[in-house]
């Protein structure tokens, strides 16, 4: 089972936009048991668009393709669609209903171009596209299905999300393939896979595991194959099992969950509210949290005390705190973690204070310094970490240590 | 001059890898008067890779070549090179000597990988790497360079920067490209189109316009080719001036920069201060603003009233105000904006209050509603907008909206 990616625009080849599509695009297919054989970008050029359909007609299996559905003059991929397939633009008004809707919405007026979103070519089936004006079009030819989609990511994943993998998956579905992932946090990657050494050895030659790290979580990606599906649960239920056992310290969820989801579960399913105080992630931690569906039922916010005399104020850091040790300290995150927990009237505060860079560093306290602390009516708990990262990532870092300082907090896990 | 890339390696296929190498090869030409034409990822298989040399040996001036230069088994790019170009392998000295040193720098002995790495074919110029043990290759064929390098961004960047840009740019100095940038904000694509069909009609031939839209933010590229690199530079910014004649309201900035980043620059060069009031965004408009290095010099911190009762008890709003009127109102907004800029002491409050979804909407309130209020001594102003995204995109959307808003508050721009 081959695929092939197709990704169409100048902003690509210049270098100006990442190809995170084709990456992204990739890792589906390849999650559902296509091979990919080949990914190209090319410009919106008529001929390359040609040459390139038409030498993987009838090659692969599935050919995704994005770019170049926009409504303005440089975008040419649909007429070039309707060319190769041989066939005409006709208007779809079912299409056309929605972008009107849209345009309704936006308080705007429909106008020509957003008319001709509403055109597809007269022998594909639309892929509607709730998130913008330009639908997705399933063509087939030679054995080859082309599935040609917006270069928007949002709108890439959102037709491949509801159209193109459910429709794949149901058409070709020979070998099972069953992924599970464990989200684990607080170790590096050397350290874990010499830890799992045993655990790996002992792994029958249908399940593989993978380490995919990230900003200090560590992604344990089991992949089973097999043709039984029942036969194929049990072994991997059995291999995550012994995996749990293995390192239950470090494991925080199953399959995508973000840490920032399974802290929100565990505060919700215990009735527990948590408020943070946050200087150098200025907001990152309160913007992780919130961005759960239905985090107002444990989040009740923030003060970012960006600047010290906000600490001061709001948070009853005192002067002489920040005096005798400086804003990122020990002390200061505790009174900063205190003073939200009373100024909230949460179950836990955390507070964090540290030092993201480019600037700010000294020798005694070099930037990716960060002090955390967690409060709680009866404890104040802290810790100290150093990063070595740039600004952004480092302020991620933070958080994410700041979320699983707070997770490992709440009882009865 | 055409260039094309070619990225081999499965990591990339199959998106455990986003391919920013690619990305930082094609802008690289780009700037040097390369036009790419094409970039292609392919596997670690000899057949896929001679293809693909085969291909585009003589329809282009210069290929860039990453990946398969590891000292493991499934890394066969150099065996297929000296395939393609009829030659062998031969134990270059130099690079063996500069491998020994480096390894010996990391208190290792050398090993037979490390060895196999000093192997290289025998027809091409080596091309020194002082960041790694693989060093990049050089050939040329029927009019075609052929430069491969190691996939480690960090080495490509270096053999690019070292060896690479410096001869390219003496051997091929005829075609200049010049690509410039404006970020614009407040409208729809389709819309921007329309109201530039007569600034597009007039444009020269070698100069081109295309539209690159993300999360409400449009950025115009221009792209001029020419011979003479200063009249050319004086065209593109006739074009440029043109352009900011047609719409001005909505240019925010040029080249790259984003709406957190216009606004910064515009507030640290008057000495203006900020604050923010955060309800339904939950810290993301403080994240971005303080994901800006040098941010504090102008951003005092936030009160997050991700709860109501934070709203009355921290920002000041009024219970009357929340029954009247509900949360997400004109009032609650501008109470919020007037409550933080008391609070915080700054020039400007910036308050937002929403419903990002996938809950709590209402058929007069629905999902994507956002009241934006932005206060100062003098003035309040607000907006109501509605989006039509999944959560954590209307977050972003509201976040945006609500910095352009404070952008135009700005005075004497």
């Amino acid at each position: 089972m081959k695929a092939e990616i197709i990704t169409i625009g100048d902003e690509l080849l210049i270098g100006q936009t990442v190809n995170t599509n084709a990456a992204w695009m990739g890792a589906e297919l390849s999650r559902i048991g296509f091979n990919i054989t080949r990914t190209t970008t090319i410009p919106d050029k008529r001929e390359d668009i040609l040459r390139l359909l038409t030498d993987v007609t009838g090659k692969v299996e599935v050919v995704l393709i994005t770019g170049g559905l926009g409504p303005t003059s440089d975008d040419i991929t649909k007429q070039t669609l309707c060319e190769f397939f041989e066939t005409t633009l006709i208007t779809n008004q079912e299409v056309l209903g929605m972008i009107e809707l849209m345009v309704q919405r936006r308080n705007q007026h429909l106008n020509e171009n957003n008319r001709r979103q509403a055109d597809v070519p007269a022998s594909c089936r639309v892929l509607y596209n709730a998130t913008g004006t330009a639908p997705g079009m399933w063509f087939e030819k030679e054995g080859t299905i082309f599935i040609s989609m917006p270069g928007v990511p949002l709108e890439m994943k959102y037709i491949m999300t509801e159209h193109v993998l459910p429709e794949l998956k149901k058409r070709f579905s020979s070998n099972i393939i069953i992924h599970k992932n464990l989200m684990t946090y607080g170790t590096f990657e050397a350290k874990l896979a010499e830890m799992l050494t045993g655990f790996e050895a002992q792994l029958p030659s249908h399940i593989k595991l993978a380490y995919l790290p990230s900003l200090g979580v560590i992604k344990l990606r089991l992949t089973g194959t097999g043709r039984n599906r029942a036969q194929l649960s049990r072994d991997m239920e059995n291999q995550v099992r012994k995996l749990y056992k293995e390192i239950p310290q470090y494991i925080y969820g199953e399959d995508e969950v973000s840490i920032e989801e399974a802290v929100g579960r565990l505060l919700r399913d215990r009735g527990l509210k948590v408020c943070t105080a946050e200087s150098c992630t200025g907001g990152r931690i309160s913007q992780m949290i919130t961005s759960v569906p239905g985090s107002s039922a444990y989040y009740r916010g923030s003060v970012i005390a960006y600047d010290n005399s906000i600490k001061v104020k709001l948070l009853g850091v005192k002067e002489s705190t920040l005096i005798a040790n400086g804003a990122v300290s020990r002390e200061t995150a505790e009174e900063m973690a205190s003073g939200a927990l009373k100024l909230f009237g949460c179950d836990f505060a955390v507070a964090v204070t540290g030092i993201a860079g480019p600037d700010g560093g000294s020798s005694g306290k070099p930037v990716g310094t960060v002090w955390i602390s967690v409060a709680s009516a009866d404890k104040i708990t802290s810790e100290n970490h150093q990063f070595i990262n740039d600004r952004n990532t480092n302020i991620r870092r933070f958080a994410i240590a700041a979320l699983n300082m707070l997770r490992l907090r709440i009882p009865g896990q």
